[in-house]
């Protein structure tokens, strides 16, 4: 058994979204995202088959929502569950720190 | 869907452990775990059919494990992976503050 921390790690530089599997099975994804700024592509649209527990762990970011047409913003501690085939999208994360969230997908 | 915050409503006192159930499915179960000081009773293993991931939010906590015998401290951004039937106990946990736990049983 190895203990990692969420909050260590992360590259000084990140000209991508940084994206971890700590543990995936058949059912299962947890993954760590390190965000510094980045956003959803323009138009781009997740659509998954598998409800998703967010928790944004340090940061802050805005999530928006298609149907309907909402924003959502979340701060340090906050969690959402986004149902599957929930289309959503980043709009917005902060650009002064990095933003990590820790996802669990099931 | 609601946003909720894992480092609030907390209630002043904590007499017992607080377990809150943030979502479930037939194979999955999320929670979370507000301790303070408390630890698993004299001689008590949890010993589970799902493997667990475990987030140390906040506080400070020491975990038990009996096969083979050793103790991990898990502090503040700290995550563990504890395979099905590893048999575990909360040894100890911060007695000054809460210590708040994300877990994830899969």
């Amino acid at each position: 058994m190895k203990v990692s921390n969420l909050f260590e790690n992360i590259p000084a530089k990140l000209p991508e979204e940084l994206i971890e599997v700590l543990a995936s099975t058949n059912n299962v994804r947890i993954e760590r995202i390190v965000s510094h700024g980045h956003t959803s592509p323009k138009d781009f649209w997740y659509d998954q088959d598998q409800d998703e527990f967010v928790l944004l762990l340090k940061g802050k970011a805005e999530l928006e929502f298609s149907d309907p047409d909402k924003t959502i913003m979340l701060d340090e501690g906050n969690t959402l569950i986004i149902p599957a085939h929930q289309r959503h999208r980043v709009r917005w994360t902060k650009p002064e720190i990095e933003t990590i969230w820790l996802v669990f997908y099931y």
